[in-house]
């Protein structure tokens, strides 16, 4: 039997509306520096808005590496204390 | 001499708000059906959460054309009543 918690994927960066988008964009450039690729997920336009600034400073991080960024958003339904919301979900993807 | 008003780019598409994210994605997907590349500018975190959600949901308008859309997001400054304040670009591209 398997008593684990479900393991976050790999590569999936959750953001709220107060979280430093500098930091985000720090977790998200080293995730980008080993990987193709990456998820944010946020919920509520005070997060989608961090969620794109990260990306926005990443790009500016990454820079150096020649690694250029884009994503992809689609929504996503996201469970919150037993209530079901619609997030949004950013694919980051290396640019090519 | 050229008295005409400055044009704005064509296929740049200025979101605030209370733009409606499916009038916003229905222009986009407009200009996407024609062009190789769009321009979404924002500011302010709900003009942001707009712009975003415009673009998952013009990915769906494009999915029966076999579409799809990448953004590309950086910080730009706009000029909004003789002040100038930070706003997010999405550089839309199609998906090869």
């Amino acid at each position: 039997m398997n008593t684990e918690e479900p393991h976050p994927t790999p590569g999936t960066l959750k953001v709220s509306a107060k979280s430093n988008p500098n930091a985000v964009a720090g977790a998200l450039a080293a995730v980008m520096r080993e990987r193709e690729n990456a998820e944010i997920q946020a919920v509520g336009a005070g997060a989608i808005n961090q969620a794109v600034k990260a990306v926005a400073i990443a790009r500016s991080y990454l820079k150096d590496s020649q690694i250029d960024l884009v994503c992809i958003p689609s929504f996503i339904t996201v469970e919150i204390s037993d209530n079901e919301r619609t997030g949004i979900s950013l694919a980051v993807e290396r640019r090519h």
